[in-house]
């Protein structure tokens, strides 16, 4: 690459950071990257630091030390994420998206790249201090927003199948009762999947009675990993009485009645931890 | 928000377009967001656009009419692409990732966000010029690679269900035959999850003879969509007659010898359109 000026370092390191949000990148990167001395990527970082401060788009992180470098820990919008939750309330309540059976039909939103991006913000930073290594899930309506979420916390995504694949070489396989439907299911997970003793991030979709995520929980056991929290896009206020504790769920799903055609939906932005 | 300088709203709209991408964005939206007048909004982008182009990070395109607005293509630098699809084989062919049964173990790298977001990147810029409407896969592990083609084309993702789900409403399904296992197959999609007469890019992690994509192709037609282009990530040299023509695979497997331990991939980047 050629020189740079600051300007067009800046908004090269805004590129940069935005598309590899936690990630720790060095001085000596930058340095290589626009072809200028330390000092001059020292000043930037510094500039940086105000302007994502001054945009209220998150904080650049400085990590001292021999492995450290800088940061870019994306924040959310408190105004634009009360207003995004309730975009989602009003539209998952729509009479339309009713199916036979009380079922809501959300495929158009769970598979959009820009809603489960923000999703995936909004979860990751509810638990951007826990020191996730790997964000699990159960597939399939949930891996856009685990996704998404694993992104914005800089580490992999873990995905459990629910049927043993030989592609996928020896696994681990749980059975577990679904709280809702009281039947037996079974879960699988490569046994390359996860490092021993990692620290988790669950995510799914859904949460009825909690049967899912409790037998999440139990495969992840058995990879001595530990459960640093669990982050669901809506639960459901029946039944109460949940099969796990600790979970942080964006939406609350009250009532679906099929025969008025009324779903009512409504959202748990008090509850965020990262507005508070 | 507050006033800000040309610098500032050059490194906030970098920011804007690097999490948007191909989304058409208008002056007045950027005009109000940075609480300046349409001129300056309008001097910024000239200076974007050169910036853009200097950092060789894709194009900044002013799309005119009442409509109208600019939107960022992000596009892929040769020398990096050349260098990540390379890196993929080398990372591919390791020995330890092979599984009994010939298969080979490609989950870290199908899950992990940084790379099927490059990967996603390289396939959209292959389709850019398509007009595409939705990117469609079949689940699962083609997910990742799916949802970022899409957040790159800024279009939404379609997942194909393996089989009928009563939570998704009134579906199509079809049986295929998996041209490798020769076995029939039923795949399922929401009669809501394309709307008639779209443009539609196929995107799925890994292709043996094609069965599988054959018959999303199918399944499109009952959709009346139009199948603008499909892309995969591996291809196989064996079988060589392929069911579907017209594909675009950006690595091939040529082999995989169970005995000796020893996979062979090759790098397809001397096919890209994109750097032609």
């Amino acid at each position: 690459m050629g020189k740079f000026k600051r300007n067009e370092r800046i908004a090269g390191l805004m590129y940069i950071f935005t598309n590899r949000p936690n990630e720790i990148l060095t001085y000596n990167y930058f340095s290589k990257l626009f072809n200028v001395k330390k000092p001059s990527i020292s000043g930037d970082i510094g500039i940086m630091k105000e302007l994502v401060k001054k945009l209220d788009i998150g904080v650049i992180e400085t990590i001292p030390g021999a492995n450290g470098g800088v940061r870019f820990i994306p924040g959310n919008n408190k105004e634009e994420t009360k207003k995004f939750l309730d975009y989602l309330c009003s539209e998952l309540s729509k009479k339309e998206r009713l199916i036979p059976g009380g079922f809501i039909y959300m495929m158009d939103l769970l598979n959009n790249p820009q809603i489960v991006k923000k999703i995936g913000m909004i979860l990751a930073d509810e638990f951007i201090d826990r020191d996730i290594d790997y964000v699990v899930t159960i597939e399939t309506k949930g891996i856009p927003i685990g996704l998404m979420t694993a992104e914005f916390l800089g580490v992999p995504l873990v995905i459990i199948r629910k049927n043993m694949r030989i592609t996928e070489g020896t696994a681990v396989n749980i059975n577990y009762i679904s709280g809702s439907t009281k039947t037996i299911q079974t879960m699988s997970l490569s046994k390359r999947a996860l490092k021993e003793g990692a620290n988790v991030l669950i995510v799914d979709d859904f949460m009825r009675a909690g049967g899912t995520i409790k037998g999440i929980k139990e495969m992840m056991g058995e990879f001595n990993a530990q459960v640093k929290g669990i982050g669901v896009l809506i639960t459901t206020l029946e039944p109460e009485e949940k099969l796990i504790k600790g979970y942080k769920a964006l939406l609350k799903l009250e009532k679906v009645d099929e025969v008025d055609g009324e779903i009512s939906m409504s959202s748990n932005f008090e509850l965020l931890r990262q507005f508070k």
